[in-house]
């Protein structure tokens, strides 16, 4: 089994793209990473995505955006995982790559949700949970995410106002990305009095639904030399899964498919929590970054935002998290997401990104994605190559 | 790169399954695998489907059937290539068992399609085609497959009765698959006279729609002795693209897709045309049987129909075809499809198929699953191991 680096990156902004569609979108971020990494072709791409087939009528985009980046006859393959599709494609093309089946893999993930925003996208999405059990007695992810809310507030003995350091950080950090959708600060008070979705989450505890797409190229690690772009290890990229339906978890408060996916991934990269130097949590609500602290290890159980207000999430605190805004500041393109956390993480160990937002002192970062309510995660451990 | 074998198999009928959902028919052929292979556990799971989120409202397959095969925790993921998934995800299970990253590998495929018969799946399946330039114009699969055999018809000089040989041998085969949708054997005259559904193509030329589910397990050839069931060596699972547009490609009767990946499957598996047993063809429609024929270097372009006729698809014929019904008369539950016919072919390795329809002095075997109209192409070549 060969070692794997990422010697590419490229993406579009996070956007409402009305006047691009799905494979203009995806072409180019691909193209972008190519281009990054000096490369002309490929042995294969993997894509992720997750609602290509119920909003645009469009499924097979595997030989699809394939054909539309000039590759002709290379193999692309579509992965699906829920929100996240994204990581589960970055695992496919590891596969490729560190078997010797392939040297040089492009994974392009991209999503269009907002042309179809409201019940269309909400009923889209909710395809991320389990049909039979939860979305047809009419449990939206929104509603989900407010049923774990509720109760860890109950639970823990927690206030709205204690969820407000993830948002206000969020919308701090993508004030300084350009491709994220949002750029205005919003601070404990703007949160605690935003507009209810589902009691208790609120506008400003959910990420919005976005467009967009983002790339990397993964290369055998003893070929970097090769190519352009300053090479980046994965140390580990490896999966948890859970059950999809949250009735079905003995603790809904303990994110088992978390909690596997980081033990694995610790263990092949050869790290612990406190060597990692920024994480970019699948922040799709408050919550989320809550129940994401504790079960990578970060803090006890209940303790995740106690952790969060204590040590410090902010780009200078103890655990820098969505460094570039994350699902909630930089945007959700559901099946994207889990490519855009990793694009970030490189920018950051590249030292690509603007100083207001840049981690000091970085060396091990950690991406999550998850897709549905945790059955599906995705953890990935990148460092600079030879540092 | 180490050498993968497949060591169980599954499969349910392919039905109307009115009364089963999406998990219950995967889990069902999953087990079924897992008990022939004699395994309690799996590193990893990659499920082959189409259509779960525009018809079942049900995405995230991986970790779902996962989980309902009671698999807890391990790996889940859906790979989606139109009606060449099965095949898909059987090409990524072999990728992550040749790496060293998984030893045993279950592949499961399914498809739930007869509930929603009518405009809605017609709707669903032309995802599958480009939805920019094809199925915004009105263009259906039928409509495709129409389009393809009267142009070859004029071209090659063909009369809709050459086109004959291949479902009437189908449904002979499938008369002998217990579960095989189709019990009814078709002549020529029959085939002459069914009813057109987009002229020239008739029903008779058209694979049904259905539901099923097919399962496999991939294991590292050097391990099979762990197993109860009998070892086939999967000697290549090679893909190939093309453009999703027919109207992209210079030719549209020369399928590049096959081309590619079959020229990378012989080469890899050390065989050629000639030393081929049976052959497993993407028969959806009988245009693409004669089309694949010529692809795979069986017969020049245009001489599919005389090859077919002159050296003989039936099971005592120079190349066995739909040696258990094909497409045509097991049906085609479209993401399941890919799986079943290297179930299929492995039920003919090791000679566990009834007396009729057996191939005789069978030694290499090779399934083919296609994407849409040619855009994504898996083929397989099977032996049994240490034969």
């Amino acid at each position: 089994m060969r070692k794997v680096a990422i010697v590419g990156i490229g993406q579009t902004p996070v956007r409402e793209h009305w006047q691009s569609n799905l494979r203009d979108l995806a072409v180019s971020a691909l193209r972008d990473a190519m281009d990054d990494a000096g490369v002309e072709t490929l042995d294969g791409v993997t894509v992720g995505n997750m609602l290509s087939g119920a909003l645009s009528e469009q499924e097979h985009l595997g030989s699809l955006i394939v054909d539309y980046a000039g590759l002709d006859g290379v193999e692309g393959m579509k992965i699906e995982a829920a929100c996240g599709s994204g990581g589960a494609a970055i695992r496919m093309a590891v596969k490729a790559v560190a078997s010797g089946l392939m040297d040089t893999v492009g994974v392009v993930a991209v999503e269009k949700l907002t042309e179809y925003s409201g019940n269309h996208s909400t009923a889209a999405l909710a395809t991320a949970a389990d049909a039979d059990y939860e979305t047809n007695m009419g449990l939206s992810f929104v509603g989900i995410n407010a049923l774990l809310m509720r109760r860890y507030m109950y639970e823990y003995k927690y206030d709205k106002r204690d969820f407000a350091v993830f948002p206000v950080n969020a919308h701090m950090n993508a004030l300084h990305n350009p491709n994220a959708m949002f750029h205005f600060p919003i601070d404990t008070d703007t949160y605690a009095s935003s507009k209810p979705v589902a009691d208790p989450v609120s506008l400003l505890d959910a990420s919005p639904i976005a467009d967009g797409a983002a790339a990397v190229i993964v290369v055998a690690e003893e070929m970097v030399d090769r190519f352009k772009g300053k090479p980046i290890s994965i140390l580990a990229c490896e999966v948890g899964t859970d059950t999809l339906a949250l009735d079905n978890r003995k603790n809904p408060l303990w994110l088992r498919g978390v909690e596997r996916s980081v033990k694995k991934a610790y263990y092949i990269a050869g790290v612990k929590p406190s060597d990692i130097s920024l994480f970019e949590a699948h922040d799709a609500f408050s919550i989320m970054s809550a129940l994401s602290l504790e079960a990578s290890g970060f803090a006890e159980a209940g303790q995740g935002l106690r952790f969060a207000a204590e040590t410090g999430v902010g780009i200078k605190g103890g655990l820098p998290m969505s460094t570039m805004g994350g699902l909630k500041g930089r945007g959700h393109p559901v099946g994207a997401t889990g490519v855009y956390q990793v694009v970030e993480a490189i920018m950051q160990l590249r030292r690509e990104v603007p100083a207001e937002i840049q981690v000091p002192d970085i060396k091990y970062a950690m991406t999550q994605n998850i897709g549905g309510s945790g059955a599906t995660v995705i953890t990935s451990i990148l460092k600079c190559l030879n540092s």
